[in-house]
């Protein structure tokens, strides 16, 4: 056992309601600059299963209290709360290896990712404690048994299992889907700089802002913490392939189906189309983003260009052009300021980082080492870039993942070639593709595109807008297929669903409409003495339903709109050419019109709780009117979702405008924005 | 080894382009009502790496170069195929043990979801080879840089192991989604049916509907055949939880991060709501479906109730009802008419069955055992109803599942109880509930919900229209969570994912749109001196733009339109109300004035290509529009969908109508049917 000085921080748990210390001394955890000892680490002795439980019921109950809208909430409060804080977490990233620049992705890319979350969240779902997912799926022609997707939280806990490299972001990108989906987590941070993500969540559970049981945190090995896990539960991993596989042949994973998502090996790829001469403005951004790449993190990203691939005939130009670029890197101690890349995490990384150059020069030859350049101790590597004169027929330089500033070049000839170069790794999270032909793009992406889980293009044109080949978005999906571990994350709401159960309920509209708090077309509806417009959402519920007058259309009305308007469409003006068409038999009123008239049928005139409408959706013209049709209205409440923090909300109200025959003419969902009170407090 | 006579049919499988026998003479498959011979199933020395590089090469070349619509009118002219072929599937189906109702259910409800994929993806896709998902999502604020999801066909082999219940369904419920994914399939069946199986497939090939390579048939042992897999294919399992956690911890399952979808065991409930009493009409259609549940098929069904949970007052009425109800159960060989319940599909099954109603015995007693009701022969089983007096502490007969007509009565006091003891299946493929009550409604399904794929509400409103609880439909979900294996089928579009890569690409509007076909915002649209309108689909181009002259709204034209409309919302006619709305400035203009407006400017009015406007989409107001403000528009060919089997196809327009000031004013999608030449052919 190593013996450290008392000094050394001792990291701890958070589980199941209080900070906890292993048993034993733990390990030492080293700055990866200086070798100085920074922190300690132990989990041993500690009950994880425990652990566990507490999450399930503790955070479980308290999450599921609050609705979509007020976890969303919470979340922002809590990226504010750390934003303000962050200066703290940028002077402990120091010790992982990272510059400033690097330390920006992890901590302020971490926060934004959960504002990301939490306004997408707001936008996008309900403010409801059920999610509603998709059409309602009509199961009978009387329209008495329908189905309809709901998606709920699970009743489990998020383990998430997280690599060194971005000890903020990679807790904060998989703790905001899953809070907001109303899952508790559980967070197992990599050892090597767990200290960063234990300071992140102490200062996170001081705030008071998530509910107790939401949040726990595991610093150190994690014994036997996957065996405890149920088919309610979720684990990620994040990490090497050789340990995620073992996760994922864990007898509880197996047995109890547990949902496993895992990002692992993936040995992405840039390539510059066939389009691009040295002179354009493709090659200088492309020659930047590979350099970019290898440097950043000294290369420590999942998502790092690892395979770069160019025309043949600019194999030479590259390399000259890259070995200049990664030669300005400035290597050394990321607390100075003049450094421009910082050492790996450890001495173990680079220990290793060499045995996989090693590997790699099996079937590649270096053209471009900065050995010179870096400092010959601790944990500092220098970039590396190999050439493969026959990637075609190689295997090692698709397969082996030198996690650190290493990259192989490789030449191609005809651009389906570097298409199935690409498809070589057996599945990345990312691919570039640098083009400014459309035609390239065209083939080039579609042709890539079942191997990743992103592809992006760069040109001249997104040259600064970009966000570039490495960067993750919340709003766009993380993961790739077979090497790359299989598993999706971020895409917006995508996954957050990864924390929900989607169902199908079948009954008669009027259950379904209990069950998923809509109004579901078929189910009754409730009409009293004062108009649906009459009525604040304090008053307001759904099903409350408007059944007008009718309203006759004549021959002056399509003319005179068509006058009005300036919209002659011969349809509506030219019997004849009306006639010809194959959907008419004769003049028909304008589609705009029946909306327009159905607004004058179901509007209430008077200053009232509706304020506005700001919209209209999927609307469908489903029956032809001709002069002499009566139309009548069917408005419904259909769905109200209040907002947190202001003094209205949305309603959608499911608009059905039938003829005198009472067949559909036309349907769609009308937008209003309605007072939660009249007249209004304000 | 198995000597049997000539004359019995020796299975074949389809393989590499030939039907194929395996080296062996093979094990017979006998008769499940007479013990009769009906086939013989061997594929020891067949070449499974062979077969899947066979089906990813051919099959995957060939369906890929179709369209999402023309695979989708291959499936229906495949339907109909079968379906005029469908006496010789029921003759066959007999030996099964299935009497015709059974067949049914496998035949043509098989068939049917084929037909429904087939409409569903005509509906619901467009006829392109690259699916578009969700909204564009812009990454800069000059509009320069945007990133779109697209899911593309994997480039690998579909891999279906079924059971051996529903020989037919079982493999065209698969193959339905794969297929219009653009996905090739292998198809094993469980032996013990195999031959109805593989009956079926020859007739499917033989009609040549499908590309050569796209549907592949292997006909006994799966052998090493999942050893070969790859991260682009995909893997699914119907059958025991033993077998399918097997598969799941296969090495190339594990290292290729295969996706592997597994439907196994499930204890599905059925609960009586605590609001119904037995003069109820609910109390009627729970008995006749738990009865019709545990007898069909012989209670061989995936989504079979194997737990019957009614308050406890309930508990004998029930068992007394139930007991009558089964016992009018005509149990004998399913080609006499009067046979109401066939034999279990084997003698084994037999044996299988009584070993886990022992296993029950240990925590229920059997209340209802119909025994001298079936024949005490080969595979008959009769009906047994068993009663657990304390289901809260019980395991057995939440986990153990007796496959066939078998199933526990559990009494419950409060309805979260009902709903705990679903839990206690931990995970199942379907759950009922008969209810008239709303807010039972509302509590139970939302409780049961995250342990459920699917769940239906019975009650007298939907006697007659409900599908009932043991069918899985092509529109809804099927799978569950934990013990049910975790996996999702069906669902309408969700499963045609299943068998695609979702990627996020980035980059400029102009290449974005390059790669999607769609024209997407900020890319530049082309403006020649034809007005859009007179294009046919053969001239029209995607990205084909207008940009119209202005229109000033003065305060006359909203007045007359509210009084021609009847619109007289105060925000348009009263500006001291208008100025109160947290919204507006003074009076506005009615949005449906906007869009009427934005028409007049757009239409080209003579009689031409353009047929009709069907709808809108996406309809938003985003600045309000008072009198005085001039409104202009620019209208963009944003995707073309050309009909397989019409003469006209889809045109959906993005529309932007701006203000003097250039702010957005309003943008929706107007979609519109235009013609494929022009004059028409017809």
């Amino acid at each position: 056992m190593t013996v450290h000085p008392q000094k050394v921080r001792v990291l701890e748990s958070y589980l199941a309601g209080s900070w906890r210390q292993g048993k034993a001394e733990g390990k030492p955890l080293l700055d990866a600059a200086t070798g100085a000892p920074v922190a300690a680490i132990d989990a041993s002795g500690l009950d994880l299963a425990e652990a566990l439980a507490w999450g399930r019921d503790t955070g479980g109950k308290a999450l599921r209290k609050m609705t979509y809208h007020e976890r969303a909430l919470m979340l922002k409060t809590l990226a504010q709360a750390l934003t303000e804080q962050k200066e703290i977490f940028y002077q402990e990233s120091f010790a992982t290896g990272a510059t400033r620049k690097d330390s920006w992705i992890d901590i302020e890319g971490g926060i934004g990712t959960m504002f990301a979350y939490s306004s997408k969240a707001r936008r996008e779902m309900p403010n409801t404690r059920v999610f509603v997912e998709g059409a309602v799926e009509p199961l009978s022609r009387d329209n008495s048994f329908s189905g309809q997707h709901v998606l709920t939280p699970l009743r489990g806990i998020a383990v998430h299992i997280n690599a060194f490299n971005f000890p903020c972001w990679g807790m904060l990108e998989k703790i905001a889907p899953a809070l907001i989906a109303g899952v508790p987590c559980l967070v197992k941070p990599a050892s090597q700089t767990a200290y960063l993500t234990e300071l992140m969540v102490r200062h996170i559970l001081a705030t008071g802002i998530l509910p107790e049981g939401s949040l726990q945190l595991l610093c150190g090995s994690a014994g036997d913490l996957i065996d405890h896990v149920t088919g309610q539960d979720v684990v990620t991993f994040t990490g090497s392939a050789a340990t995620g596989q073992m996760l994922r042949r864990n007898p509880a994973i197996v047995q109890n189906s547990v949902r496993f998502s895992m990002e692992a090996d993936s040995l992405n790829a840039a390539v510059l189309g066939p389009d691009v001469s040295p002179e354009d403005p493709e090659f200088d951004l492309f020659i930047k983003e590979v350099a970019r790449e290898m440097t950043v993190k000294a290369g420590q990203k999942c998502t790092a260009i690892r395979r770069v691939i160019v025309p043949r005939k600019l194999s030479d130009a590259v390399a000259d052009a890259l070995g200049k670029r990664l030669g300005k890197a400035v290597i050394g101690d990321p607390r100075d300021e003049a450094v421009s890349m910082g050492p790996l995490a450890s001495a173990g990384q680079r220990e290793e980082v060499l045995a996989r150059v090693s590997d790699l020069k099996v079937e590649a030859e270096i053209v471009s080492d900065l050995a010179g350049s870096s400092p010959a101790t601790g944990a500092f590597a220098a970039p590396v870039l190999l050439h493969c004169a026959n990637p075609m027929s190689a295997e090692a330089v698709h397969s082996v993942e030198a996690f650190g500033p290493v990259a192989t070049l490789m030449p191609y000839d005809e651009l389906e070639e570097a298409v199935e170069l690409t498809h070589k790794g057996k599945g990345s999270l990312v691919a570039s593709l640098f083009t400014n032909d459309p035609l390239v793009a065209e083939e080039a992406v579609l042709g890539m595109a079942p191997f990743h889980g992103r592809v992006m293009i760069g040109n001249r044109k997104s040259a600064k807008s970009s966000t570039g080949h490495g960067s993750p978005l919340p709003m766009l999906v993380h993961g790739g297929p077979g090497r790359a571990g299989g598993g999706e994350e971020l895409g917006g709401l995508r996954s957050v669903k990864h924390y929900m159960q989607r169902t199908a309920v079948q009954g008669t509209p009027a259950l379904l409409g209990a069950v998923t708090g809509r109004w579901i077309s078929g189910a009754p509806g409730q009409e009293d003495s004062r108009h649906p417009f009459r009525k604040s959402l304090a008053d307001l519920k759904i099903g409350d339903q408007l059944n007008t007058g009718a309203r006759e259309v004549s021959l002056e009305d399509i003319e005179h709109f068509a006058k009005f308007t300036g919209d002659t469409f011969y349809a509506h003006m030219d019997e004849a050419a009306a006639i010809r068409n194959p959907f008419f038999e004769g003049r028909v009123a304008h589609g705009y019109l029946i909306v327009s008239f159905a607004a004058g049928l179901f509007v209430d005139p008077d200053e009232g709780p509706v304020l506005a409408n700001y919209g209209v959706d999927n609307l469908r013209f489903m029956t032809p009117v001709n002069a002499g049709d009566a139309l009548k209205v069917q408005l419904t409440a259909k769905e109200i979702s209040p907002r947190i923090s202001a003094d209205y909300g949305e309603v959608r109200w499911d608009c059905l405008v039938t003829n005198q025959n009472d067949e559909a003419v036309a349907q769609y969902d009308v937008l209003t924005l309605v007072a939660k009170e009249w007249p209004m407090s304000a």
